[in-house]
């Protein structure tokens, strides 16, 4: 085994530092430039001032529908004692039109009498009155923009008035993306083995560049074998002017990207003290930046905006654009290692006593954080965490638009929330951010008043009715209204045909069963430990009692996929994977509402919506829900 | 003469309500979606709830690098009494591979001893450590995205890895512009005739429809003739969601728009209670929204705004994107008439008293006062304008950093301060707001401490002496630097080859020679008068004394284009338009800077730039400029 495991463990002040300065030194952050036609403009940024090509207006111009005079002619007119002007003496002009030399006024058309072919005129005309003189707007030579604005809208409008024909504009860097693995499959790719992974992280960079102004140019993926990589890595730094290898960063026994970084240039940097991001590379082949970034999304991502957004932006001649920073409170505590700085992404809402942020999975792996968040904040390097209650800023990539108009519900999941989430963004544009922490959960997140709403499905084994004993243990002085949402069955997910005849609870014992359970505090548990000691089965008895899943979908997945043969949920959720299914229990999924906390018209639409034939529907056809009773309340905490 | 005068003067919160409920009622609010390949998707809206495909991993996956084995086979290890286990029973993992059936933890290659092909365990593993489980990120049929919901980097990465492969999106609107009007030609056009405008506006609103997400179709010019202008719409029609006609919407008498539009189909509103753009028509034709904006761009993109922003992202499904607000002190006056919602175009920079807003130019026809704009102010119906001091809220389209980064300077015009607004720009990313009021009107804008610094180059006749009189006088108890910028010829300009033999002011009073004069306030009238009286000229005895002209190069372009024969002004000016010269004085033309307001760094840079090789040779080559001293504070207020 020779296996290189170090690594560095770079501070990130001190690699953005040395970074900006190599950018410096091989001269990336001086913008190239070309001369395109204007009507290619649209969001480039100009190489150099533009400068007025041609006046405008570029004659006299009447500002208004009448005529054009002499104002002399008009001097003395009054009410009393008007002015008649022949027809030879003016002409009738609209707006916009050349107003001739030897007229040098015009004279509105409500203000023009006519009458047998002259005009009756009852005041005079200042001179110069309602022309637009030559360069009323700009004049030849006059600075337009100055180098490295970017062309919008108006700036279009404004260079084609003054005869911009073509423009000098900063040349779009090109960003070769080299993706290696040989785990890696390209997308679109179905029936896959185990072991190979999608690429797609080449795609959301290229996504990210496109975003930025810059070019992609994406290579197929590369195999781990160092002659490969090496070909593609001096094949796409020819044509391009920064050079992106995804994967292949970490010390793992196939990374070659340091090293080739090594042979064929400058390897600057390899592992940072970031989390995650750790195994980065940066460095230069030929005078043009390279980075290496590690193969997780979330690092992935991660190191190509902390390295590659500032240089591409200087790329372009322009700052990098500030995202917008917003004061949270921290909904729960998030322990980080000292040593490294580290980014956890948040959601984001507003709730009465300010604007919370709810941590999301800090898998490295987990695309769909990135997906659901809202920004994320930074815990620095030297600090051992943040606690519960902290205010942190959270450095936003979506708009404060969609964080006002959010809905929180942490709590239980069901198949059905995820209907309400899609039909509240579809006509009312809310979005629903849904927590799956179980309905215990959701308990403590309503008493802690951090959450709008709360899917929970508690029974009680003493009075075999669900939720309502819960909330009033846990929730008073808090108010609080229950809402239905639905009825659903509860039972045993099994593999189809029922291969191992697994009949109930009991089989569960059997050898050579494997069971997964949920977690601890979800409804599911506390309804399959009743249902256990009603049958007297003790917990030990049954193979992966402690092997946990956290969603109804991700049980029926792990029985899909063999990693055990049983598992406990609800039906929709072994029918949407085409799983069999043993019914147990019918049981009731509510939302607890917290009346002070959510915005009355919410409640109103959530009402509306749960109520509406089309949720209805959608739900039916999940199998195994029933909704009667479905949007209205059935309790409260008066 | 059958002209249609009268156009309606309907309020703009009743227009907009009628507007959007037209739009319903036509079913335009429904947004309709399509199918497209996922690696055409970004920036796309998706059109229905999007579930995941296949899990992810789709496999049992090492977390780390090492070795992959059974836990139990690890129980009791410890660091006195380690573990052996032998090669048949681990197996080499790198970080993503498959964990396959039988193994059940992975051990960290840092905790692992290779010692004659067995490994060397000193701590047992727990079940199910560092192997992410199937549906870690996501499972089969979760909610990845609800409806309307814009797909993003993030967004992208995550379709992908979930295998989908095919998305629903919204369709991009498509909204068909049509440009009309005799006097418009296409740009491009050189030497163009009096009367004719190069057509810019279908370019602008085309760039709005592609940042908004729709996909313009324009149509080329059509002439003011019903006949072709019909056909035009019945053609576009067909073709697009949404139909726009560029100008022709006034009661001028080539103006067909609402004639057609009540023709083919129906007239909502023609003419809004707003300022600019009063003419402006909406209704449907063929069930379609059909938007006649007015021809001046100001009033055409403020149309365009008003009505089909929100009419196309609401066919999108998507909320309008909210503008920034900011609050600001209006650093002048504004009257504006009480019938009417008035739009003023504003610059904003940020003082240590805090915002500034600083209205432009308000004429209907100026798309330079778009260009430099940072956002609007509303001034409401019932308002009889705003008083100078007051504080509104500015709706911004320029980012907040840009406005931050802002240096202002109110006062005379140079063509030197283009320069330098260039090389700020260009060398520090800071704005230069440049705004020509002349050297007194700059005085008071430093007196009353709203701007950072101001161009001035005002003669005291007394002394002889350039400014320092005039800013004792006005600026007492207010600190400033006097910084020299450039000494540069004044003089007459004059037609090529000086057609009218002038060889001085006495020849201004000749018959036949038509002057033009810069504004009362300017450093160049102060100049011009104080010559006329050192000369013994009276001013009414020159003809076009009291014709006036805000720039240099506005009275260098007057000259050129035959509105006069002779102006006074530098000779940068006279020979960047080609033209004739009469040098009578050099002048000293300096920067006042008030020290309490600007960021000292940005009076750094400023330094710096003007002191540079780069800034003397441009300036120079303009002609007429002489750099000795530039860059050196001559006085101060101590």
């Amino acid at each position: 085994m020779q296996r290189k495991i170090y690594i560095e463990n770079m501070p990130l002040d001190d690699a953005r530092k040395l970074w900006m300065s190599h950018l410096n030194s091989l001269g990336f952050l001086t913008p190239e430039v070309e001369t395109i036609m204007i009507q290619d403009a649209l969001n480039r940024i100009t190489g150099q001032a533009v400068y007025a090509r041609r006046s405008a207006p570029h004659y006299p111009a009447a500002a208004m529908d009448g005529i054009a005079v002499r104002a002399a002619d008009t001097y003395g007119a009054t009410e009393k004692s008007p002015i008649y002007i022949k027809s030879n003496k003016y002409i009738e002009v609209d707006t916009g039109d050349y107003v001739p030399d030897g007229y040098d006024a015009v004279v509105m058309i409500e203000d023009v009498n006519f009458e047998n072919g002259q005009v009756r005129i009852i005041q005079p005309a200042v001179p110069w009155q309602h022309i637009r003189s030559i360069g009323e707007d700009m004049v030849a030579q006059d600075l337009l923009l100055p180098s490295y604005t970017r062309i919008g809208p108006y700036e279009l409008a404004s260079l084609i008035t003054a005869a911009v024909n073509e423009i000098q504009v900063v040349k779009q860097p090109v960003v070769a993306i080299i993706p290696t693995g040989t785990e890696l499959v390209e997308s679109g790719t179905d029936n896959m083995t185990p072991g190979t992974v999608v690429e797609s992280n080449s795609h959301m960079l290229s996504a990210f560049c496109q975003q930025w102004g810059a070019i992609p140019l994406r290579h197929p993926i590369v195999a781990d074998n160092r002659e490969l990589l090496k070909r593609a890595v001096l094949e796409m730094i020819d044509q391009s002017d920064m050079l992106i290898i995804c994967s292949g960063s970490s010390a793992g026994r196939e990374d070659y990207t340091a090293g080739i970084v090594e042979e064929l240039g400058e390897l600057l940097v390899h592992g940072l003290a970031i989390r995650p991001g750790k195994p980065a590379i940066l460095g230069s082949i030929q005078s043009k930046p390279v980075i290496g970034v590690p193969g997780y999304p979330i690092s992935a991502q991660l190191v190509f905006n902390l390295f590659a957004r500032p240089a591409l932006f200087g790329r372009q001649g322009i700052p990098e654009p500030q995202e917008t920073m917003l004061n949270c409170q921290i909904a729960r505590k998030l322990p980080s290692p000292m040593g490294v700085d580290e980014y956890v992404y948040v959601n984001c809402a507003s709730l009465p006593s300010g604007y919370y942020a709810y941590p999301l999975n800090r898998g490295a792996g987990v695309t769909t954080s990135l997906v659901k968040s809202d920004g994320f904040i930074r815990i620095p390097r030297g600090s051992e965490g943040i606690q519960a209650g902290e205010v942190m800023q959270v450095c936003l990539h979506r708009s404060r638009q969609t964080i006002d108009n959010s809905i929180v519900c942490i709590g239980s999941h069901d198949l059905a929330i995820d209907v309400l989430a899609d039909l509240l963004q579809r006509r009312y544009g809310i979005r629903l951010i849904s927590s799956n922490v179980g309905s215990m959960g959701g308990i403590m997140s309503l008493r802690r008043q951090e959450t709008h709403m709360s899917g929970i499905h508690l029974l009680d084994p003493q009075t075999g009715d669900y939720n309502t004993s819960y909330l009033r243990r846990y929730l008073s002085g808090i108010n609080w209204k229950l809402l239905t949402l639905v009825k659903r069955q509860q039972g045993l997910i099994i593999k189809p045909g029922n291969p191992l005849n697994i009949r109930g609870l009991t089989d569960l014992t059997r050898s050579g069963v494997r069971f997964v359970n949920r977690q601890k505090g979800s409804g599911t548990r506390v309804l399959l430990d009743y249902l256990l000691s009603k049958e007297n089965i003790k917990p030990e008895d049954i193979y992966g009692y402690n092997h946990e899943e956290y969603t109804h979908l991700a049980v029926a997945a792990a029985v899909q996929n063999d990693s055990c043969d049983v598992g406990m949920g609800v039906y929709a959720s072994a029918r949407v994977l085409g799983l069999d299914f043993i019914p147990l229990v019918e049981e009731d999924y509510e939302l607890c509402i917290l009346t002070d906390i959510i915005r009355p018209d919410h409640v109103e639409f959530l009402i509306d919506i749960i109520r509406s034939q089309e949720f209805i529907e959608r739900v039916t056809s999940l199998g195994g829900y029933n909704l009667e009773g479905s949007g209205h309340f059935r309790l409260s905490s008066d």
